[in-house]
């Protein structure tokens, strides 16, 4: 807060706020929204490919529009902001894109197209302690189906996440995971924790085997069973299953085979004991053929019945889309880049709202950690040169400002990005401020110039370029070229031949 | 709130949350986002074009930080939403985006180059009541020049300034004013309310001349004096000036004329008294100076000495873009379409966290504003046909929706925007569908077609035109275009076929 302070109210110095980001913020430049630009602009064109129209919620929603469908389902409402306005209702900044979306597809149910298919990128908000790459703020890039009970819906928001990655540079790069909930719930039925009394357990039993990839399968199989000590010593309490039970759930980690079409058989004979378990095994034969016809089953989508998803309200299929290049962790060590996004079917969500479940399936993409893999594998949708700064018209002599004020207009009206110099700095102080805003060249017109009618100009990059050049004779030549004088009709003509040097 | 009652907690029907908007915020279409994008897109640009780099804050700072510089400087922090964070540190949804520049240039001041030129386009936050075309989420588009007291800076934006609006399709349409704070200052000094204690009694005054337009000059001088009664009988209080003092104010709202030389040299003369009021003028008179060697003074930037911006912080030049078409008002009459963005200097709003002054100067615009005077002119940046829908390959057939899912795969690899339906309607319903997506073409494979090797192509738009035709032979040759058989192998070409009918 700020530096007022009880004890020293008389103190104007301290009682100056203090200017500086709330804690899990950032303030983001040029380079970084740029890059940011052409990313979202790669998935939006997919997306639009694919058939999907725009949509956009606003940022807030009455608190009870939003429900309680944080991952946190035990603590429901933390995490969220939440405020009250003039008329005393709560509302709430959205936490993710999906809840909203519930509300907006509800509230016009009856004139959108169905199925209606539906994409948007938008800031979301988390009132949590932030940590490293843990934000507050944090943008998701969702898709979704609302009104297709078809797994081909499922099937073509996956083929789509691939096309996605393929178009930001990222083929060959990562795979598409798909699992069904109901494969799971079967399980959990066929070991005695079925139903609505056991919700709080199977959640347990979901993040356990969330954690295969951080505690591997015997961390898994102690949080099935009693629980586990992690190294630091923390004991997190397990699921309490039998020991049987806990093998069951074991046995849906390790069901995959080397292709999808024998993945699907394998699911087929090990999950076949309940209804549930049949239904969510044929849907994901279904999937597999579709990708199959499309030519999806190259290795970009898998069916991997080891993918969980930790959020509750999934009710069939779930997707996770993991880039499998190695990155270096904090210690270190090689790790493989992991999850850029993920998603699956939430019959439930609109239904809240109407008294009817709605079929709806839909992928969400965490936009910044996307950026990050772009950056970490340079992919040419990001890894752009910074474009070339403006020129600078310098101001060296003030009475004059309406005749450098007219040079900058003949430049722009060339179609030259250029600029008056506005500070009260010297001349080699604005010859600075250009090379700190990557200007390739200065104009510059002192009373000398301005009586022969001439103007200098200076060019930047080869001036700096050329200061190592040992050779006298060479120096000079290349001395010539770095500033120049040119008749002042001559300025644009000039300044563009510098500038085409660069191009 | 939900429709949860505290007398019916067993009715599940009545426990269901209504799915509504909260007041005040609206969503938005494909339509709407795309015109928008283009219009964001085009300003970019112009911003970019005369030198300014991105840069964008994010949406939550410290409460402190913000400040209370709200229009409403008498209610302070009323108007914003404000929570406390799992820390107990108060935190605000910015209400514009000058106050959270100010935050990032004071906490980052010794790395931007200086003077430092940067925009930014971002919703911000208001919570008021919302009315007719007042919501309380709106997008501001903000240019700023940090640490250039040069009024070059200032001459600068509005230039930028009427570059947009030429870029968007409105030349002609606008014009920009330029006023000066200090004239007006320096006009209360003579007539005894400058200093800190008459700073109430100066908005008053200044949001009296604000009401030019909407008063008349006798109603501006009602509120110069005692007070004005409204038409609705509602008493505004006055700011009790003598009748002289008022004429004084008065004057300064008549004292244009023809070109902004002749304004300048008018001012100069009329508000000479005080020294504020000299530099006010000297300023304005160096602006007009630069607007000319650049060639804005054909009538897009004037000075207007009656611009008077209702904030407080502004401390030198101020600035309003108008629209001076006519549109009709909700009572039907013709009235201008008035301000679409303004501005002005601040040179303390980034003082504030730093104990001195720096000298600042900002362009804001506003976008919804912005956007319905583009719809109005129907320029033809936003004016655009809706793009073609995508193309739908029915499902006739459940048992083959591997085979339709091939053939969409077959349209999407030639580049074609096309889909497979999802739904679970018939063949009637599926084409429905595909009119509502504005879909050009739909492709269908019934078990017959499936047979013969062949599918059909349906052309909707020839379809829904050839309705009227009365001719039976006219009809059959059209409608034999509208629909018809092609090999299976020649799905690609035969759709490309019926697209080019509309490019």
């Amino acid at each position: 807060m700020a530096a007022t302070s009880q004890e020293q109210p008389k103190d104007k110095a301290q009682q100056r706020p203090k200017a500086r980001l709330a804690r899990g913020f950032v303030d983001r430049g040029p380079a970084e929204l740029a890059a940011s630009g052409r990313m979202l602009e790669k998935i939006r064109e997919t997306y639009e490919f694919y058939g999907f129209d725009a949509v956009e919620t606003p940022f807030i929603e009455y608190t009870d529009a939003l429900g309680k469908f944080l991952p946190d389902q035990d603590r429901p409402n933390e995490g969220v902001f939440s405020f009250q306005d003039d008329d005393e209702q709560w509302l709430s900044l959205r936490y993710d894109l999906t809840a909203p979306l519930a509300r907006f597809v509800a509230e016009n149910f009856d004139s959108l197209p169905k199925p209606y298919k539906s994409y948007r990128a938008g800031w979301v908000f988390r009132n949590e302690k932030p940590g490293p790459g843990r934000f507050r703020q944090f943008m998701q890039f969702d898709a979704d189906i609302v009104g297709a009970a078809s797994v081909a819906a499922d099937a073509e928001v996956c083929m789509m996440a691939a096309d996605t990655l393929d178009a930001l540079g990222l083929a060959g790069k990562y795979v598409i995971k798909i699992n069904n909930r109901k494969v799971l719930d079967g399980v959990m039925e066929a070991i005695g924790i079925g139903g609505e009394d056991n919700a709080g357990r199977r959640l347990t039993v979901l993040r356990a085997m969330d954690k295969l990839d951080k505690v591997g399968v015997d961390g898994v199989r102690d949080l099935l069973g009693k629980g586990r000590m992690d190294p630091s010593g923390d004991f997190t309490k397990g699921a309490e299953l039998t020991p049987d039970a806990a093998d069951q759930v074991l046995a849906i980690l390790g069901a995959r085979e080397g292709s999808n079409a024998a993945t699907v058989a394998n699911m087929a004979r090990a999950f076949a004991g309940t209804a549930t378990g049949r239904e969510g095994c044929a849907e994901l034969a279904e999937i597999s053929g579709l990708l199959s016809a499309a030519g999806y089953d190259d290795g970009r989508v898998i069916i991997d019945p080891s993918v969980v998803r930790g959020l509750e309200y999934y009710t069939g299929p779930v997707f996770e889309a993991e880039l499998t290049f190695e990155v270096k962790d904090e210690k270190g060590r090689p790790v493989r880049f992991g999850s850029v996004g993920g998603g699956g079917r939430y019959d439930g969500l609109v239904g809240r709202f109407r008294g009817e479940d709605v079929p709806a399936t839909g992928f969400s993409i965490g936009v910044s950690r996307l950026m990050a893999a772009l950056l970490a594998v340079k992919s040419p949708v990001v890894a752009v040169e910074p474009p070339m700064g403006p020129v600078v018209v310098l101001v060296l002599d003030r009475d004059r400002l309406g005749d450098y004020q007219a040079m900058v207009g003949q430049l722009r009206a060339a179609g030259v990005r250029a600029e008056l110099y506005m500070g009260q700095a010297g001349m080699q102080a604005q010859v600075k401020y250009a090379d700190k805003r990557g200007s390739v060249c200065v104009v510059i017109q002192g009373s000398n110039e301005k009586e022969k009618g001439e103007v200098t100009i200076k060019d930047l990059r080869l001036g700096a370029s050329i200061r190592q050049i040992k050779d006298r004779e060479t120096y000079l030549a290349k001395q010539a070229e770095a500033q120049f004088v040119a008749p002042e009709a001559d300025l644009v003509a000039a300044v563009k031949r510098v500038l085409d040097r660069y191009r």
